[in-house]
């Protein structure tokens, strides 16, 4: 079996400099190449998720031998890569995505960015891909939005979006895990995700074609949980729905590549807002988290724009099934559905297919409900600068 | 949702020169481009799956208003892609095994290459990559192989893998569908698969991680698929076994990357040869298909090398638990169990691990069982030409 085995970083015949351990990542070796010629910067008016990428990239491989090498900022350009690469072969690939602001005093920042962090080193040990020193890559990272900042869109709903990515590089097409990786991290200014703005999204629920599943990867950010979504995502837009609710059996996963979240109304007058667990079949999202947390602080801890300072919102994560969703949209105790991500923050959900009817959502005026809005209004707030809440916003300097 | 949308092909402001209809993929087409300096080919003996390619390549490339383009027979070389390609980012790829065998007449050979064929368009759709005509690209792939013969070692167990691939490109961030491809196709020489030889697998069962799941897409030869199984793999190693017996639950699903079957003695004396069905969670090998097809006809249509004409298999796909190989082990009737797939055509088990125990299988000379035996041995006639059966073997010309 030893075709199947990585290398173990003792090559026989090694050059007498190689080091005698890999190198960790190590943000001080960077080398900074910047373009000579600079990209037109589109309106932001014409600005569609992911289309148009900035003027650099930062890249940094690693090899068992000499662990990862010094990183680079260089003008963005193409990979050059060996067909039977493990990212293509085996699809060894992980990302994450992130955002960055400009806050009233002029300075990019990045929210709650050691989530992405911490969260992206361990989708990268579920497939087998090197660890790196999380806190290297965030300074690498903030470098990178520092040197891209008049990409930065001031608008509001405008972002630079930030996609840092891991792929196998092993060039063998033996079935085993990639000694060899590159980073890397790519930015792309954005309007608002759905190009429909503010109007709900409607979901259908799919229950044929499983997302994710118990012992599977869906609680990592993988490339591999997207591909199979293209196709059903495909078959909802035909029949007239913007994005698939992943249903396992009657329970509901998530919502196209979005948690998903419910606001019911209790009999005591205060309301439930319910998410499912992070049971490994959830991307443990850092706005879902983020959500979690200023609902619960409304409003013994701060008030959320906009709701009731006698109001309060019970937020448990706990299984959600589609009979449910049915009981309470027939008693009108459902108020709110709501996709959260990275990229679209909250977005509101007015219809939700399944098995040939649909439950229609109560309508607001600008789409989202109350608590949705509330949600939406400070989570911007504070990626933009505007509230400061726990050192979540991270000034790029 | 605009964003989300591919592109239906008719771009504004397209060149008046725009085909009315995408091009459909067309071996005809093909430019030859051969390498200037041919490499040296490495002794038979020091090959190991997938480490060393051959001097060329085959690529061709898809846009939603061109369709397939011109494809290149080229010198083995690096691809060129944007880092936001939808292959990096949301692992919208694909990929087939096949070998390629030198017959007694000195002519090159494919074993059954349309299963192949029609397996990567089934594939491809399931990630909604565009549809190819398959008798075009097989055409492209035995101009491949004619043209790297050379590469086609002779010595037994020996052979040219190739690997037909297709990854999508299309360069957006947006969570959709790829509406770019390209489809290429590698060639590797190679030895037997396991380093290891004759000696027989020892399996490690594996229920926390689920390789496959109904309505997940282990029926598909998706580079997604593989993944997600290194870590297992690696703690599988660590614990002393070479590869994981992948469970759903009880049930066996596969073997590290090969179909999994099992020979049970009947109270007739008879053999009962098992694999579990095709129901969504196992990948429809072709190698499984043959040992089905080959297991079934003998004594009837073809005696199979080694087995008594008197000895019938009876053939049964269906599912398979872990509680049954205990109890088919403690009493005696297990008598093979064995791993199959385009790599490895017929890998004898000799231990199965699960729950902190081992299954210890018969042990035979050389490592297969007589019904391994017989079926390793008259595939691989098959595949070298050297018995007929059905137009299972495919000329190069």
């Amino acid at each position: 079996m030893a075709i199947q085995k990585p290398s173990n970083g003792v090559a026989n015949g090694a050059p007498a400099s190689a080091p005698a351990q890999p190198a960790e990542l190590d943000a001080s070796k960077v080398t900074i190449t910047l373009a000579k010629e600079l990209k037109a910067i589109p309106p932001a008016t014409e600005l569609k998720f992911g289309q148009v990428m900035s003027d650099h990239m930062m890249t940094v491989s690693y090899d068992p031998l000499n662990g990862w090498s010094a990183p680079e900022i260089k003008p963005y350009g193409p990979l050059s890569l060996d067909p039977a690469s493990s990212c293509f072969q085996y699809a060894t690939n992980v990302f994450e995505g992130m955002k960055a602001y400009i806050g009233p005093d002029g300075k990019a920042r990045l929210f709650r960015p050691n989530k992405n962090m911490d969260r992206m080193t361990m989708s990268a040990g579920r497939v087998a891909l090197p660890p790196f020193d999380t806190a290297e890559l965030l300074k690498l990272i903030r470098r990178l939005v520092a040197i891209e900042q008049r990409w930065i869109p001031t608008q509001k709903g405008h972002s630079l979006y930030i996609r840092p990515t891991i792929i196998g590089t092993r060039s063998s097409l033996g079935v085993a895990a990639s000694d060899h990786a590159m980073l890397y991290v790519i930015c792309s200014p954005t309007g608002p995700y759905f190009a429909s703005g503010a109007r709900p999204v409607a979901l259908l629920g799919i229950g044929e074609s499983v997302r994710s599943w118990p012992g599977g990867t869906g609680g990592y950010k993988l490339a591999l949980n997207y591909a199979p979504t293209f196709k059903p995502q495909q078959y909802a837009a035909k029949l007239g729905y913007d994005q698939c609710l992943w249903l396992l059996g009657d329970k509901i996963t998530e919502a196209g590549a979005m948690n998903f979240f419910v606001v019911v109304r209790r009999t005591d007058g205060d309301l439930d807002v319910y998410t499912p667990p992070l049971d490994g079949t959830i991307l443990p999202g850092v706005t879902r988290d983020s959500i979690l947390a200023l609902a619960s602080a409304h409003p013994s801890r701060t008030l959320l724009p906009g709701l009731p300072e006698t109001l309060r919102l019970h937020t448990t994560e706990r299984e959600l099934t589609m009979t449910e969703l049915n009981t309470w949209a027939q008693n009108g105790s459902l108020l709110e559905a709501f996709g959260v991500g990275t990229a679209v923050i909250v977005a509101a959900v007015g219809r939700i297919g399944h098995e040939g009817k649909d439950i229609n959502l109560p309508t607001y005026e600008g789409g989202l409900g109350p608590v949705g809005r509330a949600l939406y209004d400070r989570i911007s707030d504070i990626q933009e600068g505007k509230f400061e809440w726990e050192d979540w916003s991270v000034v790029c300097e």
